[in-house]
């Protein structure tokens, strides 16, 4: 997620931090007895969530720590448990992309292809490699977020509502990555509200809902205020994301890290396009899209009928009144003024993307 | 696993399928909510563990009847928990074996390989979308796998020794499967001893050891017995695994339902090959398998030559050998004699393979 969100503070992240380290450092060691090349993948998996932002930690140990919790090593556990569904997510969700590199760098499956493709292999075969260990990688991963979350030392009612936090997280990105392997066989473009509940399946639930709410709950929050961190992790997650589609196509490229039009050429279903399907400007805007060769010309075209068509500015309006909404379900007497303020920077983020 | 093998009674099968079907639908209603598409996922996923015999299951099942447990329930969830975990590594190790077939017909990602290329896909693309929609349904088996063990119902120790178990038995599978996906790029014939730990990371441990282990530690068993129920496991699975592939080389096809070399045509590391490779034959043998056009003349002269170089002696030998080692880990006083007896099947069933 985004680096400019500052949320916990220092101490809480070297806490998340440790957690990680000293669970790499188990399962290296308990690899290293099985076969080096077993402790070498493990390496490779910890170098996956080390580069990261541990974005869904800093919000758990953010919730919990304006809470008033104090048991911070187990809030650090519960943090840890996110952050390696997020790598097996990842890890996962590039091998469903055929993608290998992750921030430039070559992630689990490109480090396993290079290698096979150094040992000789046909370049179809050790694609094949590196995604099959990319599968491998992502389901240990995946267990192991379950395992850490086991160890947590609460009580039964606490472990319990958190492994539903979790359970719900998975069943719900399963279900995003599902519609999303299916969505290309249709190529009509989706209802706005189609595109939304991707969004919220996708990313919303477990990069922002259940973390929220994991804080909340290990914190001895009631149901009301779950319910209202519930609410606006859903709002500020769809937001962000419709702010990060307006970015991937408007964007600087030298933020994004992206090319340019990659979204538009890969014809990414974003609020963006559906707001455009219903303005006149579509049958030109869909006749570039639909080319796979799309050009930094054809893009700017698309640019300019997107703006000319006024789905940029719905699509913008749609990310202020997310967040919007996402601020008015932190309300008191449910959410504390401490917690509210607290997770103010985030939807900072969101505005500041969408002027950006 | 194989169906001769008759543990449990009929009544503790129908309570882990109880469980089972309770499960999937409770799965499949939270998927409609979703999408209709999750939910007809879910149904092919479901589809996968009907199928099968619930070995695994019905490990648990037996060890924890004999020695005395009565709480049926609570063991047919854990029970349900490994056929969980097998789902999930069948799908997925059919995702890295690239088959988009199991028991003669379309596994998931064949459904949805099948479906995409209905609906206008390349092949190419086709095969992707099948393999993808693999790995996400094979994550939801696993992480269920956990959850239902979340859900049994005992004392904190014996829930922390049952996750010990589940992870171990996801470790182990997993190094197994990652050796496995590396191995190709070295074509040296293994050491025995290399396949054996193979066989015992990949199968045993998974499909033996931690389900009979499971067993015991739910009914109360002591360390001594937990660790004979281990040896056990692992010396019978691994020699289950020599005898299958005996069977995979030697057996009959109408039996297998394989066709009769193409372990030999895949290059399979077994027992048998490692024997081979020390014998004067092996030169010989190594260019037939080598060619990957091998046709049932050239399969019928490489059988020739494991039997004349004594290689097929050896591993039946070997299998008889760690099945007589399994018997023996069972020794009173650490092992009832009834828990022995009800376990004897299990090793007939090998030494039958081998005969055959």
């Amino acid at each position: 997620m985004d680096k400019e969100i500052t949320l916990a503070g220092s101490t809480d992240s070297q806490l998340v931090d440790d957690v990680l380290t000293s669970f790499f450092a188990r399962s290296k060691s308990r690899a290293e007895a099985m076969h080096p090349d077993y402790r070498t993948m493990w390496e490779h998996l910890e170098t996956c969530t080390v580069g990261g932002k541990r974005f869904r930690p800093r919000l758990v140990m953010t919730v919990y720590s304006l809470l008033g919790g104090t048991e911070r090593v187990t809030a650090a556990t519960v943090a840890a448990s996110f952050e390696l569904l997020h790598t097996s997510l990842i890890v996962h969700d590039d091998v469903v992309d055929r993608d290998f590199t992750r921030r430039g760098i070559p992630n689990v499956s490109g480090t396993y292809r290079n290698l096979a493709a150094a040992q000789g292999s046909s370049p179809s075969r050790a694609e094949h490699a590196g995604l099959s260990v990319g599968v491998i990688a992502g389901d240990l991963a995946l267990s192991n977020a379950y395992r850490l979350l086991g160890e947590v030392d609460t009580d039964l009612a606490t472990r319990q509502r958190l492994g539903d936090l979790l359970d719900e997280a998975i069943f719900a990105s399963a279900a995003g990555e599902l519609l999303d392997v299916l969505a290309p066989f249709d190529p009509t473009p989706q209802p706005v509200e189609e595109v939304l509940d991707m969004a919220r399946l996708k990313t919303a639930v477990y990069s922002f809902e259940a973390p929220l709410q994991a804080g909340a709950v290990l914190a001895g929050g009631d149901d009301l205020l779950v319910n209202a961190l519930g609410e606006f992790g859903r709002c500020i997650g769809i937001a962000y994301q419709v702010a990060d589609d307006l970015i991937g196509v408007f964007g600087d490229e030298s933020r994004t890290g992206k090319v340019g039009w990659s979204d538009l050429r890969e014809g990414k279903r974003t609020a963006l396009i559906s707001y455009a399907a219903d303005q006149p400007q579509w049958p030109r805007i869909a006749a570039l899209l639909a080319d796979p060769d799309l050009t930094a010309t054809g893009a700017a075209e698309v640019r300019e009928l997107l703006i000319e068509s006024g789905a940029r500015d719905q699509a913008t309006r749609l990310a202020a009144d997310l967040t919007e909404r996402a601020l008015q379900a932190l309300v008191e007497p449910y959410v504390p003024q401490a917690l509210r303020d607290g997770l103010a920077p985030i939807s900072d983020v969101v505005s500041e993307r969408v002027r950006a």
